[in-house]
């Protein structure tokens, strides 16, 4: 499957912090700059996303913003 | 002002493409990486952004999908 | 790949409207039930969406709101 | 009032899990079709969201990606 | 019909510009302070959206930062 | 830095509710509105977000919907 997503970045999982019901991962893209996300706990099980695992940071283009100095 | 938002990727403005209400943006945090944003064409005017601008691509941790193989 | 998205809807595209930016896709999962979807006229492009597609309509668990009578 | 997010499936309550922020909500909108949704554990007790009762999952189109084979 | 969404700001619109797919509302919520939503054209048109309209600005929880001097 | 984002409402921070992974804040931006903000644990902690002080809540313009009357 393709997606829409424009945005997909490789890096390696750094960390996992599970709560509840969110997880929140970080996912280091190219040292040293680190994506964080929260998603589910229940997607985290699901892909059994771990330390070290190479994975993807997809973010829809709406989601982004622009911050520029001045 | 700091802001809440997790994720803030330096880069470079390669295209601006302005439609009526929205426009896209892409940012090469990375040769040969590219973040996409579509932001509003009003934001796009009052940050005068421009290629070769250094700006930042911020995103929220919740905007963040995570995907991996298998 | 496998992506945390905790929601995906097969269905049939029913309509493609390009603006100059942004992309307006609806399509039935079920009929006569439509999603509709505001994504990039480019990811519109690249995955050559059209009338008829079989496709996923994909979307984050924290995209999702819910509402009830009362 | 009407809203002007554009995609509204009705369905009913399937599990309710709450954290202490945030709760997640599984809508069976047409077996065995489940939407998920991650909203405030405060907005599920304002609603007095039950297994089994009569919902809506709403997504505003900005957040629907799309996804195909190939 | 309630809605989870935790934000609903009272104003009144202020300007409508369209776009091809999309189209962004100015709404005041209390004079001088405005909010811009970006929405579907179709949803401004099926919502008949006219300047000096009473709405709500619905936003969930998820989708606001937060910002501190320092 | 400047940012795309369309909306920032100053207020004072009324209350702040941490889980494990995410944090609730709520923002009087005028007596009695409240606007309420899903962010991680993590970002309350680094911008030492306490009741009482001065913040904005930032919203980008496509997260925010309109609902009207009728």
């Amino acid at each position: 499957m393709k997606i829409s997503a424009r945005n997909r970045l490789r890096g390696s999982v750094k960390s996992v912090e599970k709560g509840v019901v969110t997880a929140k991962i970080e996912i280091e893209i190219a040292a040293p700059t680190i994506v964080t996300a929260v998603i589910t706990k229940e997607a985290t099980e699901e892909l059994n996303i771990q330390v070290r695992d190479a994975v993807e940071a997809v973010v829809k283009a709406t989601g982004v913003m622009v911050a520029k100095a001045g």
